[in-house]
């Protein structure tokens, strides 16, 4: 294998599609967000990405067949615009992998005649969220105006010490190609898997895009992740409760 | 010296050979499982693999005498099947050195005419085991068949993580080059060097590739890792005696 | 991308400028004084410097547009020597990239005609500076005495450990081609960004290279980084107000 | 600058020299030694090893002068045989540098006709010695035999797990390249420079390649590291007296 190895699964024939990317990182907001998109439209298996900085891995599926990691790129039909949807179950694992395995993304959206680039994340709050805000960062001043419109945030500062990543890289080596190139980050805690915010950056996505989608399987996630969380907190009130406090005794006495 | 080296240490004909691969991992079980297949069997060390990716190392034989850490290809015969048996000390150290050996490795086997592989492993169970009970992993759903018809466990999301290492990248890499590949994997602690679970793989490959193993030196084995055992639980006994635990407390109270 | 990339931004028609690097390192003193320089005098970028032993990172302004993160050279006018100041917000993140970033920072200097170099940093002294010395290494003989010249020190032993990274790297290689490199270090405590270090070493290089700075907004953020340090030290003493020591107990008793 | 960069600095008519390497290592007993011929003998530097696989570093002589961290051929004379003597402070950084350094250091030898390899090292015992044995490892038994003449110890499964870095690969590499190498590692705890470890090498070397040196300034770096043991075993006893042990409390009572 040589460093970058793509392989052709399918052919399609999309028109102007807009490259969207979602490998897991924080909250895995952009990958629950990519994996909902290929399970919830028409798509098509086009291409998987093999990389030397990839982990040295196999993963297995449901009936024992195992598979050498990878990237996939799918075809994706079913809104204003054709998407080429980027999923898979890592980023890279050394800093110069970073750089490769993204130049190599972009090529790809380019046979496939993309010249637009959402790359999806989470950006750490650090606390539960209530309202899932989305913000944004792009490559150029009149993307920005055009995320704003849509109610994306653009919060000066934020995110501190800049995006790091495939999601980060697609935006800016996506800049320096001349992609139109934006990153959406749905807010999130940071601690959990968390399908509210991949939900809401759908949502803005479906507003840009022009496409529809069912959220009923990303909510039954969300409904999973809420009964994790009320089990976590229940543990602490209980150990609480067992051990006074501080608080507790000066109450007592 | 090269990034890989492979050195000739003899020829050998061997017809329609099977890859088995054993290099260190969990509960050494590969490692332990191939060592001995070389040793019961009548085997011809045919190739060394040298590479920068392996530790800056050289292994001292009992004469005093060093080499070069490297990883061994024996020719070995005596079953139903003749077996190419891969052996060494060291996996790759770096995340694309596992790559590179990995494909050196299948060059190799390809060289010997080889067009099936089976790497050896262990997967750990976190506590100690009873019965060994060997896990697989296949290239491609029939020989997912064969092997459950010798008794091979499949079972769903296991190992937890895919197969991490040589044993992964032979499977993965072994699948797109259209090698029938498959990994073996002896249920161990994980704690301990295991030659119990060791024999489980390998009874279960003399099944599939016909041969006969005597076990005493591998028994011999064992009986040294029970003796460890037994004394670290009779240390860990001893300690809990004299030094008395809450329980002890409330029950003399 | 290649592993380096270095972009034309503008041309600029220097006189054997002189290469003056400051990017990120101890106490921030190299980076502080660097774009002190570029902010207070007249100043245009040039270049900018991709590469792929950056972080995989894009930084984002204060509109929200990323750009992937680059070291920047500046011609810088306004004294008796024309100046090619680089900044940055990284270095290399391995070893290898710190060659071969220091290599291609030494050629943009070739290609400006430069033929001097003065690295700034900071020497960490591990306690609060009163008096800021301003510490040198150079390539030569000749530039000790130079340096000696306007005040610089040069103490036996001293960094300990030499000096590590892009201002070494420049120092070191630019010996071996010849250029007449220097390293200038303010003495810092290590702990916090130190404007009043960067100072020292800023006019120590109005000396050499006959320039005038105005110090006011560098003087602010020292007046800030003073606030934090008073801020530090009252809520220590707080603490050791509000929690009694073994000693107060003594001497209530 | 290249990956690997040998500066000729001085030429040397060498009869058929031994190879004998001393970088830091277990004690610096290999660097010590190095060093310790380097000053004692008739020596010349002939060529400097710069790479990308040292740390990114310049080193300062004590007027200020700062040059490139390198390794450092050294032609000597004074024996029944000429000496290439190898030293510097530091090894490859990285795994694949270790093997990189170590075939550009056997293709100097190469160049001034070696056939020949001493590597020197320690090896740690972890408690203080009274005697300083020296332990050897040889590309072949006639080496051994060679070695176990002049008292080398040849200790089965020592050192255990193998020789790591220069002087393995050196011995690894060399063997592989049909030099006569052999690894001569004096007892050392671990914890401290050893000088005496150093002597009790070079002593062994003086016997198998036909020199003479004097001890007295390895002498003075030995007694100067005696006043720090007895000075940390004296602060230790002090230790002791103020805070007594249970076993003080019991012998009280």
């Amino acid at each position: 294998m040589d460093e970058l190895d793509i392989e052709t699964v399918a052919e399609a024939d999309l028109s102007e599609p807009v490259l969207v990317e979602g490998l897991p990182g924080v909250g895995h907001v952009g990958k629950l967000a990519a994996e909902h998109l290929v399970e919830e439209l028409d798509s098509t298996l086009v291409r998987r990405v093999y990389s030397e900085h990839f982990p040295p891995q196999v993963d297995i599926d449901e009936e024992g067949v195992a598979a050498l990691t990878c990237a996939e790129f799918h075809a994706v039909e079913g809104g204003d615009r054709d998407l080429l949807v980027l999923t898979g179950d890592h980023q890279a694992q050394d800093n110069v992998g970073h750089y490769r395995l993204a130049s190599a993304f972009l090529d790809v959206a380019d046979e496939f005649g993309a010249d637009e680039v959402f790359s999806l994340g989470g950006v750490p709050t650090g606390e539960l969220i209530e309202e899932y805000d989305v913000l944004g960062a792009a490559a150029n001043g009149s993307l920005v105006e055009e995320l704003e419109a849509v109610g994306v945030e653009f919060r000066e500062d934020e995110p501190a010490g800049g995006i790091v990543g495939v999601s980060g890289l697609l935006l800016g080596l996506g800049r320096r190609r001349e992609f139109d190139a934006a990153c959406l980050m749905g807010e999130t805690s940071g601690y959990l898997v968390d399908p509210k915010s991949a939900r809401a950056v759908l949502e803005t996505l479906e507003e840009l895009l022009g496409f529809e989608l069912d959220y009923e399987s990303l909510e039954e996630r969300a409904d999973e992740m809420e009964d994790v969380i009320n089990k976590i907190q229940e543990m602490e009130q209980q150990q609480s409760m067992d051990v006074p406090t501080d608080e507790d005794l000066r109450y007592i006495g």
